[in-house]
């Protein structure tokens, strides 16, 4: 079916928090945008929609193809994120920077708060008659956006969690005590629950994993952990940042001393200890037996670290840059908006394909982790949570012992 | 030069906190006693010292080459550690037990403080005329035995160190901000220092670097961020956990809400988020100018991640390996006891070899952070440090930016 394509410049941008393969996305869209005759020029926005409006752009089509290739195997966002949450009119003015520069091609690579900052320009840009095709390209290693199988970015955030608990199972072995580690996912317990592929042995940690889709109890925590120490002599621990109480207030957001807040809202829990080291406080003073000595304790705040580090998943990598690369061809086969996302073919062996869907099926909404994936107890997760995890990870070391 | 050998049992222990290839040094004995007529069997002592006293041992010499090979890859104390600093009256008990199982050769795998144990224990074997032989095989991430050129575990921490902060780097850079991470390291800054092998382009982080070689001073400090964000927009800064004031108290001591102390008197450091939490917040306040918006401060601990983080170093396994074997050569080739050591012969290409040292070299000595490694400035490594840290760490991944 032949049709005429807008000609015009092709604007692409990276927001919210980063991960290890945002840019392989990024250079999924350049390099199948290339010998597109619609196309007349591709350019990477600086720092999101702050680029946008500022019309802080670079001339992405000029990269050779060994500099693309070493800016796709490169963690965070190559062109700059951005933390803005776009209001109508500073919608208008990246509308003004847009017309002037003949844009109409909009690539987004961001997660689900972003996502609907790409709807809402779509949206100005249908009631303003101009032309503007807008593709949302998913990102997030909290894994937390609806109709996706999973997001670029969580298997590889995925991956560091699985190594670090690896690690720290061996370290918890070796020097016996009760350790807590802090994972990141503000709602969803994807990456927390990701501690589960840590397991290789019988009586491996992490022992007890808390996702946010549970309301936290703390009796009950110092009860489970009370109970695996008796068992095992030792216990670790997988706790999301995002746990809360049975009213559904933070329990990170209660402990910070000052609650700092992004534009989206949303509370600060990375970047500070307090959670982990208000649990092991609690958990050291609970199991401290009368006249006797506290238990050793440790908390770890995994942060930042899970977020860039560069060791990212194979597959993670690839349907990265497969997103990006839909997303040009949808556009220039002539849909006119849509997201991106992942769908899973086959499990063994893993084989995926990416689809489109409507803006407004994944703007602003977030998945959890469903009732499948968390065990009866609330505190660990399932055999199909680890069926579904394992594939995207890459291959694990093996660990050996006496 | 012929020599006898006396008959009996070999045991090897492993004490201290673990590091990712405290068992290539384990698995590095027990290949180079085969075969040798003057041992009868080779122990692995469970938890160091403490399973010597109770008797808990686990036969080393019938295990596969396989499993032996599976072992090594694998991080932390395969046999389990211990942090208890055995007393006058606890080694008396490891020789009853010693005498008992004709244990007549003895392979320790521990850092500074353990070495001591080692030492402490020849001394009382030479004393009651029990022929005892005793090897300490160095294992530690803070670097800081004297007499080594470095110590098996510092170059596979270093690289886990390197690594987060090239992603942290990457994650600073697209969302700037000031962003602190805390690195291990009680009196010594080699593992802190290592941050600076995460530099590849102008301008990357980190920016600066606080070793506990030089005291702190939080205004300074202050000074410092405040003027490095007002150059670059962001600032990542790496700090030692073990930073000290100009009379020589830690701060993440004086930070502790609970000042936990193991067996060899050191306070607990890590395994909480207090010390990070406290210079943000130091940051934050002292930085929001008057009547405005604080700016973006970040804290995260590394903590025990820096430890076992399954991905050593290849220089490091293999002489971790290679000290484990020399400990038991010269065993065999009729040397009394001694601490083996890495002396290094070439940095292009780079060569090491093992040598031995007297115990009483090393014992309870602790090697800090040449001058000539610190800057003049105090906050950051010089060229001769990269010199020296970036052989250990093996081949890091390549960083491109649009």
């Amino acid at each position: 079916m032949p049709f005429d394509l807008i000609t015009g410049a092709a604007v692409i941008g990276q927001s919210g928090g980063p991960t290890a393969v945002i840019n392989q996305s990024l250079v999924g869209v350049v390099e199948a945008l290339r010998g597109a005759g619609a196309i007349t020029s591709v350019l990477g926005a600086r720092n999101g929609v702050r680029g946008m409006v500022e019309g802080r752009f670079v001339d992405l089509a000029s990269l050779s193809v060994d500099h693309l290739e070493r800016i796709a195997a490169t963690p965070s966002a190559a062109l700059g994120s951005s933390r803005d949450k776009p209001d109508h009119a500073y919608c208008e003015r990246i509308f003004e920077v847009f017309e002037r520069n003949n844009v109409r091609y909009f690539f987004y690579i961001v997660g689900n708060d972003s996502s609907d900052t790409c709807r809402i320009i779509n949206d100005l840009s249908d009631a303003s008659g101009y032309e503007l095709r807008c593709f949302h390209i998913p990102k997030t290693i909290d894994n937390d956006l609806v109709c996706n199988d999973h997001t670029p970015g969580y298997p590889s955030a995925a991956r560091f969690v699985a190594k670090a608990f690896m690690g720290d199972n061996l370290d918890n072995a070796s020097l016996p005590g009760v350790k807590i580690d802090i994972v990141m996912g503000r709602h969803a317990g994807f990456l927390t629950a990701a501690a589960a592929l840590a397991r290789q042995r019988e009586g491996d940690g992490p022992h007890l994993i808390y996702c946010p889709e549970r309301p936290f109890e703390p009796e009950r925590f110092v009860a489970d952990i009370d109970r695996v120490f008796t068992e095992h002599g030792r216990c670790l621990v997988a706790v999301s940042e995002g746990i809360a109480n049975a009213e559904g207030e933070s329990i990170a957001a209660m402990m910070a001393s000052s609650a700092e807040k992004d534009a989206h809202g949303n509370v600060q829990l990375s970047g500070s200890g307090a959670l982990g080291d208000f649990l092991a406080n609690l958990v050291k003073i609970e199991l401290t037996p009368a006249g006797g000595k506290p238990p050793r304790v440790r908390a770890d705040t995994f942060g930042y670290l899970q977020r860039c580090f560069p060791d990212a998943s194979d597959v993670d990598q690839a349907e990265a840059r497969a997103a990006g690369a839909k997303a040009a061809e949808v556009a220039m086969s002539g849909d006119k908006d849509g997201s991106i996302a992942i769908e899973r073919v086959s499990n063994e062996p893993y084989q995926s394909r990416m689809k489109l869907l409507k803006l407004t099926d994944v703007a602003a909404k977030t998945k959890h982790m469903p009732d499948e994936f968390i065990s009866d107890s609330g505190c660990d997760v399932t055999a199909a949570f680890l069926e579904y995890a394992k594939p995207l990870v890459g291959e694990l070391p093996g660990m050996g012992g006496v």
